[in-house]
């Protein structure tokens, strides 16, 4: 039987002319923010730092699938996707993102994921 | 100045029809050998499972980015990214998680990240 179903909204998000890349506690508390501001539920945050003035990678896993963070300070720029499922809207992450990040330009790509006809 | 500059290649893949999805370490070795294929560093691997026949979220943290993975055993979906910066190739995750999951249906979308003008 073919059904359709939507597991969930994936965002990929880049910054340009970003601040405060190089701060992984800073950076936790944004992932943690943008989370609660999608109402999601939290299940653990791992960060890496490659040390000062260099960049952060990591996640947020959440119920409702992930946020990941990876940062280049040497270049100001933020790789970011926000993935919820369900009814979660991880639109709500954007704004929290960039009051954080304070970007001079942003990009948001919208990637449905899952919304194909089931084959089986 | 302005300064091109290319962080990475992103891709999404959702598999559709795909296998051992309710099995975390099943899924464990998948993103390690996809990451292994690439030529990607494994910072840490963190999985979460929702229980018997429920679903398997979570995240290989890479030096050069991540690849994270959430599973739908009950409609037997799975939704990936995998995300490398610098010359790595993400492509080579491909057949390795295919092989892992052997989905009747894949689709691997493309996705250049900071491949923009910088701006400052």
């Amino acid at each position: 039987m073919n059904t359709p179903f939507a597991p969930g909204m994936h965002l990929l998000i880049d910054l340009w002319g970003a601040s405060h890349l190089d701060e992984i506690d800073y950076v936790e508390r944004a992932l943690k923010q943008a989370a609660t501001a999608c109402g999601a539920t939290i299940l653990s945050v791992h960060l890496h730092s490659f040390g000062k003035n260099s960049g952060v990678t990591g996640v947020a896993i959440l119920a409702e699938s992930h946020i990941s963070i990876h940062t280049w300070p040497e270049i100001d720029y933020v790789a970011l996707d926000v993935f919820l499922c369900g009814n979660s809207d991880p639109h709500r992450a954007v704004p929290v993102l960039h009051e954080f990040f304070k970007p001079k330009k942003m990009k948001v790509t919208e990637a449905a994921r899952g919304k194909e006809i089931q084959i089986i």
